[in-house]
C-alpha cells in the first residue's frame, strides 16, 4: 500500500502547454518595448460583449450558483447554438476542465487528432496515458483501431473548416464500431455556425463550444460540451453542482440570448479581418489561414517579424513547432490599428 | 473496442448530493411564503467583502488570466493562510474540482471519512469505486488497510474541531505506511486559524481552504489546495492553464492579502453567532454545534421548523440523513435578523 500521487512529475513553473496572451513574459522579452502592450497573441474577439450594459446581481457574486441558474444558462446555450436538447448540454468554467475530463469519460487507448493545432488537446490524451496520433487527412481518423478521434473545427491555427458533411460521416464510421467523434468548435460562432454540428449531433459526437472567445470575455471561463443527453449527465456529474462562477452564470445567460449583438458581431468581425489583410499584404506577410478572430501568416522572417513587434510592444502568438508561422489576433481600438500599421511599415 | 462513457448514469436532474442555497426550490416549497426570501441554509458569510472598493480591471473580464497573476494570486493565498512555500499551494475554482481530482490523484481503494459531514467527500471517492467507511472516532482514521483519511476541520454542519496535534499524528501515522490524510479546513479562516494545519503541513497531507464562505463571495468559485510542492505540481497540471477566472484572480489576491478585513470579520462573526444563539435559545432551540458561519440545532420538531420558517421566507438547512437536525447560517441586514426573531417567537 503506497498511495501516493500517480505519475510523479516536476514541480510545475508555467504552464506545461505555450498559450498566447502571456503578456508577462513578453515583457521579460523586450524590458524596452514602447508601451501600452499590444496583445494579438489571442483569437479573442477585442471588443468585448458591452456586459456593463447587463445588470448583473450581487447575488451572482455573493451566493452559491443554483440549480435553476444553471439550467437557464444552458437553455440559453442550446437556443444559440441551435442543440434541440437543453439536455444534451452542460456548462462548464471554459474548454480546459472538458478537455481534461474527457479522457476519464471516453478511456480510448488510442486517439487520432488532425493536426497541427491547439496543443492542449493531444496533451490531456497524453497524460491520461493514451496513444496520439496526430493526423494530416481527414480519412486518417478511421483508420482501425482509433476509438476516439477529435478534429477542432474550424481548427486553430490555420482556420482549415471540414465540411459537417464530412464530419458526420466520421462519426457515423466511428459510431458503427463503438468509437466516438470529438469537435472543438471554439472559434465556430464567429465563422460559419451553419457548419456547427450541434443542431444535428451525429450518434456518439461530443461537440465543445466556448463562450469567451467570440464575446471577448475569455476572463469569465465559460464554455460548453454538447453531447447526447445521457453522456451529458455524466459530465454533468463529473463537474459537480456549481460547473461555473455566478458572473459567468448572468452574463452568459443573458450575452447568448443577444442574437442580435452576435449577428452584428459577425460581419464587424469579418471586415476587421479583411483589414488585418490589407495591412499583411502591404507588409509583405500573406494570411495562409485563420478566422475571423486571427489570421496566420506564413513567413521565412517570422521570427525577425515577432522581434519587431515585439519591439514595438505587440505581441504575436509565435509556434514553437511552426517556427515560419505567426498568428495575429484582431487589435480593437484605433489607436492599436494604427501602431499596428506603423509597426507592420517600418 | 467499445469506447461508451464509463459507469451509465441516468439523466441528470439536479444535483446528485443536496447543497443549501437552493431558493427555486424553497420556492416550490412554499409558494404562499412572505418574501423576499432570507437564505440561512449554507455557511456563508452575509456580509460579503466590499469588492465595490476593488478597482477590477476589465482586462480581468477579457483577457485570459496570466501564469503571473495566479503566482501573485497563491502567494497572496500563502501568506493569508500562513503556508510558507507559495509552490505547494494551488488555486481552484471552488472546492469541487479539487474534490472531484483527489481520488484521481490518490487512487485509494479504501478511505474513511470522519463523519457525519459534507456528502460531496464521500459521493466523489464512492464515483471513483473507492470503499468508503464513515467513522465516529478520530482513532478509527487509522485502522488498518485505511489509505486515505479525510477530515472537515472545523466539521460542517456540526462544527467539532479536531485538535491540530490529533491531525499531525494521523498523518505521520498513515505516512508511515504510504497512506495520505485531506484535511477540508473550509471553515477554518473564521474559527481558529492557529489550528489551520497550512503552515506546519505534516507529511503526505494534503488541506483545502475555501474563500468564498469566509469572504461572503461563494458565487466567485475560488479555493485552494495546500500539499508538497510536487503534489501541488500534479494538482496544476490537472487543474490546467487557466484554474480561476478573472475576476476571481483579481478579487482573491486583493482580499486575501486584506488581514485588517478579516480580523475585524472573525470577531464580527463571533458577536453575530452569539447573537443567533440567544434568538434561538429564546424559541427553545438549543445550538448542539457549528462555527461562526452557522449553528446547528437539534430538535424533535425540526420538521415542523423547517416548515413554519419556510412559510415565514426563510430557508434553514434540513439533513435527510439527520432529521432532527436543523442548520442556521447567520442573517445579514438588521431587517432580516428581525424577521427571524419574529418567526421564532411565532
Amino acid at each position: 500500500m503506497n498511495i501516493k500521487a500517480d505519475r510523479p512529475r516536476s514541480v510545475w513553473s508555467g504552464p506545461a502547454v505555450a498559450h498566447g496572451g502571456n503578456l508577462s513574459a513578453a515583457r521579460r522579452l523586450f524590458p524596452d518595448a514602447a508601451g501600452p502592450w499590444i496583445d494579438l497573441s489571442t483569437g479573442i474577439n477585442p471588443l468585448a460583449y458591452p456586459m456593463e450594459t447587463l445588470n448583473v446581481p450581487a447575488s451572482a457574486w455573493t451566493r452559491l450558483p443554483e440549480p435553476a441558474e444553471i439550467e437557464r444558462l444552458e437553455a440559453s446555450a442550446a437556443a444559440a447554438y441551435g442543440a434541440p436538447d437543453p439536455r444534451g448540454l452542460v456548462a462548464a468554467s471554459g474548454t480546459q476542465p472538458l478537455l481534461q475530463l474527457l479522457p476519464q469519460l471516453l478511456p480510448a487507448r488510442r486517439v487520432a487528432i488532425l493536426g497541427f493545432g491547439y496543443q492542449e488537446h493531444p496533451a490531456s490524451w497524453r497524460a491520461a496515458g493514451a496513444e496520439v496520433r496526430i493526423v494530416d487527412k481527414v480519412d486518417e481518423l478511421t483508420a482501425p483501431g482509433t476509438e476516439v478521434a477529435l478534429v477542432v473545427n474550424p481548427n486553430n491555427p490555420d482556420g482549415r473548416l471540414i465540411d459537417a458533411t464530412v464530419l458526420r460521416e466520421v462519426a457515423e464510421s466511428l459510431a458503427a464500431r463503438g468509437g466516438r467523434l470529438v469537435v472543438d468548435e471554439a472559434f465556430m460562432d464567429v465563422v460559419l455556425p451553419s457548419q456547427s454540428l450541434a443542431p444535428q449531433l451525429p450518434p456518439g459526437t461530443i461537440v465543445l463550444r466556448s463562450f469567451g472567445k467570440a464575446y471577448g470575455l475569455a476572463g469569465l471561463r465559460l464554455s460548453f460540451a454538447i453531447s447526447d443527453p445521457a453522456t451529458a449527465g455524466q459530465i454533468r456529474a463529473r463537474l459537480g453542482a456549481w460547473p461555473v462562477s455566478g458572473p459567468a452564470l448572468a452574463i452568459g445567460t443573458a450575452a447568448l440570448a443577444d442574437r442580435h449583438w452576435m449577428e452584428a458581431e459577425i460581419a464587424r468581425l469579418e471586415a476587421a479581418a479583411a483589414r488585418l489583410d490589407r495591412l499583411l499584404e502591404r507588409a509583405g506577410l500573406d494570411a495562409v489561414g485563420g478566422t475571423s478572430l486571427f489570421r496566420l501568416v506564413r513567413s521565412s522572417d517570422a521570427a525577425g517579424w515577432f522581434e519587431r513587434l515585439g519591439r514595438a510592444g505587440i505581441l504575436v502568438r509565435r509556434f514553437d513547432e511552426r517556427p515560419e508561422w505567426l498568428r495575429f489576433g484582431l487589435p480593437g481600438p484605433e489607436a492599436d490599428w494604427r501602431r499596428l500599421e506603423t509597426a507592420l511599415r517600418d
